[in-house]
């Protein structure tokens, strides 16, 4: 079985999230959590909106109990879609943009990170950034 | 008054959704509720995203709530539509697309069955291997 | 690492669950969730109060997200105790009665069970009848 | 006005009490909160247990919104103390027991830090720990 994630790790993820977003001037709260959704780190950029955080923390969570980014539900989700509707309160806080993706080692999803606070796509950079510590 | 659905008969249902997804290859989580919406038997299916499992209660509740199969609200809910923001919060945690079934016994609704895990056409027929057994 | 709980055996503990309570003659809602506290089968009995669903629940994800059998924490929790205060909603839905405990495997705590809906000690007997199956 | 704690101060802070824990040998959960009470950076050691998260949280928030660090609530919540009662939800998931501390800059409070997972004096300690570097 994979490693869980150390919290020195997420520690370290969170390092090169925050070189990430200062390389792009962008600001950003970064989650990570275990393979159970439960957080291991925080941590919130000072110009940061604080909105971000609790999605920051529900992308987190969405990609590793929906074993998939977060970015992969989208398309099901649009008007007309399969799974129209799945964005609602009745589908648990998931989240359906981009910035989620779950952590993998060795094959096995042992965690999740969570990125908010830009465009979609600055977030999913920052968060890609944290994995290349991660996995 | 029609009997009301029994937890023995509620677990009889969950083998019977079971071989219906090991039939499909398809892996699930399936939850039956009473007639007031309240879980009587729910079993996630070992590899079940757990994404799933709120989405499963949901559409039970859902189904005996609004007395209608989930699918039916899909098309409403549609921007245009006459009931587009029911998925919403605001319209407590309504699921909007297949999987949620009532159970009727002598025409009167006694519970409902919500599935998930899978697409939607896999989600519904497991419902209704389960159905097959409740009413 | 020791073997996660199948539904399987989840199904075949809350058997040994149901038939200790027709041995008791008592009524009880059983959860079993897995490692990270989420839900991998419930049942309710048909006599059971449905009040005691979420306290079967919160049981269950007490004793694995705390690592001890709920029954540790009442004492701590008394007026004067060095918890006192913690049986309430700031400490994220504990139960500090007994009634939930974890399912340990080659000394590795793999999941959790709870029960409720009979007196404290009926609740344990139950929980202890499917920790026999479980581990 | 006293200048806000940085994220990077935060993580000091975090790194401040995980010394602390290890020397104590204590496994905690460490949140840091800003004026408004909203998380600047939280870490869960990796023994520390995750029921604790929650109460982390809350502790920082309580100080923060209390204006007091939260042992000073415990006396008053006692049954026949004036305060008693306001553990429960609806005053707002106070924590009425040690580990949570207002930070203080120039006599204006700036934020809060949180510590659970060990026994009220150890949590204490490592809060204190994290204080030494934030003011």
């Amino acid at each position: 079985m994979a490693p869980p994630v150390t919290l020195r790790e997420a520690l370290n993820a969170i390092e090169a999230c925050l070189a990430k977003a200062a390389e792009q001037g962008t600001n950003h709260i970064i989650t990570i959590v275990d393979r159970g959704g439960h957080t291991l780190a925080q941590a919130r950029m000072d110009k940061a909106i604080r909105a971000s955080i609790i999605i920051s923390q529900n992308k987190a969570v969405t990609a590793v109990l929906a074993d998939m980014p977060t970015h992969y539900l989208a398309e099901a989700c649009l008007p007309g879609g399969e799974l129209y509707g799945c964005q609602e309160s009745s589908c648990g806080n998931l989240v359906i943009f981009g910035g989620g993706f779950p952590i993998t080692r060795d094959g096995e999803i042992v965690g999740g990170i969570g990125v908010s606070g830009g465009s979609v796509a600055e977030d999913m950079a920052v968060a890609e950034a944290g994995l290349g510590v991660l996995q």
